[in-house]
């Protein structure tokens, strides 16, 4: 008899819930639910479960855009709070686990399907037991790391979106006191992520007088038709997830590669390529030369956090 | 019969070996070598043997001030090169290990003794499980984690140092443009390690005229006796330190605790009640408040990286 799971991965704005088999989400038992009609996630879980109430369920795991601690988490764009006893309460598993969003993606890349993954940067090849960092750009920014360590599979949870936003040049440290000046603080997602692009976009329309509030999809637009001022914001966007992701690969050496995962990641990488983004990626002195071992990659599997999930608790089962 | 390890920390400037018995090391076998005057880390592990040689090593591990990838490394500030099968010729020892010199740091952190760790900031406790970041100050900069994993604790590399230097104000962005004038590049290094006081202390004397190139050492004495341009040069030093503390906690999550190792970090400690160093720990926006939570303390012990080899040794034996 297979064994029955019920993963979801709760977005500021939407989610998913699926069903897994042995470890392996079920394509067609993925539903998607908007998060503004309901009051709580127990009660899109109680919904779910419903359509589906001749399955026993003997774990369940959640991945949520927002700090986790000692199994419970908060939804940082979302006042939603969500733990283990209402996970069990809500689907009859019991067996729940809350993951950071980003843990669940890094627990996915062992299992991802060729097709779903494209390489930016092909970098250098490296043993299996190599370290993985996922770097996830969307609503948010933040980012994890999947270490192979004897007992298992482990992804510590981070909230690196929030550190300070890296600047190298005049122009950057000027955009950087613009969003200062905005928010009181210049966090890296403040530039890396929809908002992010926005910001930057807003950054060369101030300096000119003109009227700020494109979304990142018109930033995207313009540049596509030829606009120059949202070229610019998508070069600087690029410069400085640059020096991000070279910063996190100093600081956490992903021998095995990065893989850049969100629909921000998505609509950035295909201008990569006409952008400061690799001078500033090796725009670190007698340590440029050591960043080219590290692979950068693009996921582009919309599911990688369910996915994610049901890896995460097949292999605790099967250490069990 | 007690079981004999031979341990090492190996820093740009001096080696310090010792034995470990049962994994504690025994304070009468350590044993200090100047660098300059050998040829390579072999030399001195055989000089050492030669007044030991009554022992039968099992196991040996090295701790290096540079980057270590599949049991190899080589000295950043040091030309010489460390691997496993060297050290085995060198100590007779079958299991050899090479470790970068904080990952060594973050295998120490649960065999400190009480007396040789004070609090700098306390923090919230934390379950036993909880990550630790090490925090290493002296000739250069770096960090590691330790990670309680189920098959044991983890402790990846880093080389964090080389990582680009945040910067919060236009003072400290003027002088990182100083520092990318005079070296090509401001990494976390250039400012936050013994050289790094030095060039806090060359901007400002680079800003009215005067002459530069005084030894951190210099700087401290010269803050003590009031010097205001010293002072200046230990506030910078310090404010970045909060700042760069404040992104390897949000990039980590270290709820156990943060430990500040090296001789800087010493020489610092005294020094931060009278900075900034506090404010910029928390400039993280509405992230601010979640940094309270992340003790610092200061570990005093000369001995820890002989300590977290001989810790990581016993662990592995253990295990085995």
């Amino acid at each position: 008899m297979p064994h029955h799971s019920i993963v979801a991965d709760v977005g500021g704005t939407n989610t998913r819930v699926a069903i897994a088999l042995d470890g392996q989400v079920a394509p067609d038992s993925i539903q998607k639910f908007a998060n503004a009609g309901h009051e709580s996630l127990t009660e899109i879980l109680t919904a779910y479960r419903k359509d589906h109430d001749v399955v026993k369920f003997e774990q369940v795991a959640v991945a949520i855009a927002g700090p986790v601690r000692d199994g419970q988490g908060c939804l940082t764009n979302l006042d939603w709070t969500i733990d283990c006893a209402s996970l069990t309460r809500a689907t009859g598993a019991p067996d729940a686990h809350v993951l950071n969003d980003l843990q669940a993606q890094a627990h996915a890349v062992g299992s991802l399907a060729p097709a779903s993954v494209e390489d930016i940067q092909t970098g250098q090849n490296a043993s299996p037991e190599a370290a993985h960092l996922v770097v996830g750009i969307g609503t948010g920014f933040n980012s994890a790391v999947a270490y192979q360590a004897p007992g298992g599979t482990l992804v510590p949870p981070a909230e690196s979106g929030h550190a300070t936003l890296p600047v190298s040049t005049a122009d950057q440290f000027a955009f950087a006191e613009y969003l200062r000046s905005r928010f009181g603080h210049a966090a890296i997602e403040d530039a890396l992520s929809g908002r992010g692009l926005g910001h930057c976009h807003d950054w060369f329309c101030h300096q000119v007088g003109h009227p700020i509030g494109a979304k990142s999809a018109q930033v995207f637009a313009a540049a596509a038709a030829g606009d120059q001022m949202a070229k610019d914001s998508i070069n600087l966007f690029s410069c400085i997830l640059g020096t991000v992701l070279g910063d996190l690969a100093l600081t956490t050496l992903p021998f095995g590669g990065i893989y850049l995962v969100g629909g921000m990641s998505r609509a950035i990488t295909p201008w990569l390529g006409q952008t400061g983004f690799e001078a500033a990626w090796q725009d670190k002195g007698r340590f440029g030369p050591f960043l080219d071992q590290f692979p950068i990659r693009l996921v582009t599997d919309d599911y990688a956090a369910l996915t994610g999930c049901a890896s995460f608790l097949e292999k605790l089962r099967v250490a069990h």
